[in-house]
């Protein structure tokens, strides 16, 4: 959780990392999800590291095949959003002092079926013991085009902002993994906690995105965040109509409840959608790619001159009441 | 620390992860350093990741800079070892609760140093808050000749086994960093302890490893540990004669004094120097590669047909005592 003393970790990678990455033209001065290594002459290899930690990214509770499969989705999110296509990854696993067998066979089962699920195979890596919370360190790799990754950056005026499948389902997810949310059923409240334990990247979706989105990235910090990291990056405004954005029906009966779960809605990250910037005259491509990938892509705003995150409620300007959630 | 209620790591990575990198080509079912991924025509990229925990693999006194360069360090020997010439790297930042934005500043410093000295350059990774220990994660990439990367496999009977610099200085480093050696002069014990505190892996020599080595690797588990799994991959035994290891003026001395502490020097980890498999008709361009380095190398055994590691000392079988250190 973010400290008002302190920095933030946007901040943190602008003033002490991305001056260490500014030599490195792939890394897009660490303000895209990936970072694209030259492989061969046709293509690049997208690289994103990610982390979780207990008791911070997942509940202490979770069971080690999601563990595995949270840690490896986060990182496949990241490619999606990149247009890359899995291919390998390295493992870093901090097991805590008093770590059972049984544990890392759950986490490696979990690995395996993630591993057939997304076309993607671990290639090395490290184990240690550590005297804190078990971290799970994943780098993913995937294939993109030569210089056709996508990144944050690129969006232009005009563009129409996508999102896909369905937002918000995963911050009222884990309000009701924590007992909250009794208002509506228990079966809505189960739908909503799977999409935070579990998140289900678009790669099937992302890896169609090349030559048909300018920019993309996942929904991790939330949507408006996300929304906003591309229009920061792309050096442009953001505007996002609310009841254009796409929710479950499970998140639709929660927010008849309490309106006041639109913060959450928005606001809160681990959708692991993806937000893509598309010229208007690609919205059909984008459809067939939508179509072909098995996910729903809706229309919710447009990118414009100017700059920050611009929200309308019926109409009217509504307030952006969190830059999205801070695991940090 | 290794419990004996439990499996080790290279037992655990055998039954639980190897399988998982089994389709994988370039990993090498996980038995060597590095991992190889295909690059453009002519190159691979040599992959590797490490982790390094507070309390565990540095001292939780440890100033920020020296961690930043104890995290590349141990990364950058392990593409030494594979014979690869550093290129870009991720890093993964698990910082404590009360972190200090000063402390970041310092580690910065530290990362910034060290990448113009090993012309390596940060291009991503991820920070998160933990409520355990400081924890490092770096993903180091490299460039070898399509094909060529070194591993612990392909020596062969009747080659030599090689050593760089010299051995066991860590080891006493940490004995003395904990307030031991009292026997042998402060300017020694500051020397041993700058060897722990401080690798300098053997990149130099790495890179021009290629075509004269049959097989490398870093010494981070002990000579004794690390040779032994050359041996192991490359399905051959290992004959060190003790009295041709390297060793340091100030290692010297430790051991008039304390012969019982052979048992660090052989055993204990964190040299980051290299063993190497060489054709005895290639010793002299390992030598030739070695001048060019400015590093010393040392002939200090052979690999010949059947299991294991024997050691002599004077002649005589000596008994290997410790596996190695394990982190574990």
């Amino acid at each position: 959780m973010a400290s008002r003393r302190r920095i933030g970790e946007f901040e943190l990678i602008a003033r002490y990392f991305a001056p260490l990455a500014r030599t490195f033209a792939g890394a897009g001065g660490l303000e895209s999800d990936n970072a694209y290594l030259p492989a061969d002459g046709r293509h690049d290899i997208a690289v994103k590291t990610d982390t979780i930690v207990s008791g911070v990214h997942f509940l202490d509770d979770e069971s080690p095949d999601r563990v595995a499969a949270k840690a490896l989705r986060v990182c496949l999110s990241d490619l999606a959003a990149g247009g890359a296509k899995p291919l390998a990854y390295q493992l870093s696993l901090a097991l805590p002092k008093g770590w059972q067998e049984r544990w890392v066979a759950g986490f490696a089962r979990g690995l395996a079926a993630d591993q057939r699920r997304y076309g993607i195979v671990l290639c090395g890596g490290d184990t240690v013991v550590t005297p804190g919370a078990l971290t799970v360190t994943i780098t993913a790799f995937g294939q993109v085009p030569r210089g056709k990754g996508l990144g944050r950056g690129g969006a232009r005026a005009g563009d129409d902002l996508w999102a896909s499948g369905t937002i918000g389902d995963a911050a009222l997810g884990l309000r009701a993994a924590r007992g909250a949310l009794k208002a509506i059923g228990a079966r809505d409240r189960k739908v909503l906690e799977d999409r935070y334990r579990l998140p289900r990247p678009r790669n099937a979706l992302g890896s169609r995105l090349i030559g048909i989105a300018r920019a993309a990235a996942d929904v991790s910090d939330g949507l408006l965040a996300d929304a906003g990291h591309i229009a920061a990056t792309s050096r442009l405004a953001v505007h996002i109509e609310r009841e254009r954005v796409p929710l479950s029906t499970a998140a639709r009966r929660a927010l008849i409840v309490d309106p006041a779960l639109w913060a959450d809605v928005l606001g809160g990250g681990d959708d692991y959608e993806l937000v893509i910037a598309v010229a208007p005259r690609r919205a059909r491509a984008l459809q067939e790619a939508a179509r072909q990938a098995r996910v729903k892509v809706t229309r919710i705003g447009r990118f414009a001159e100017g700059r920050g995150v611009h929200l309308t409620a019926g109409g009217r300007a509504a307030a952006v009441a969190r830059a999205g959630y801070v695991h940090f």
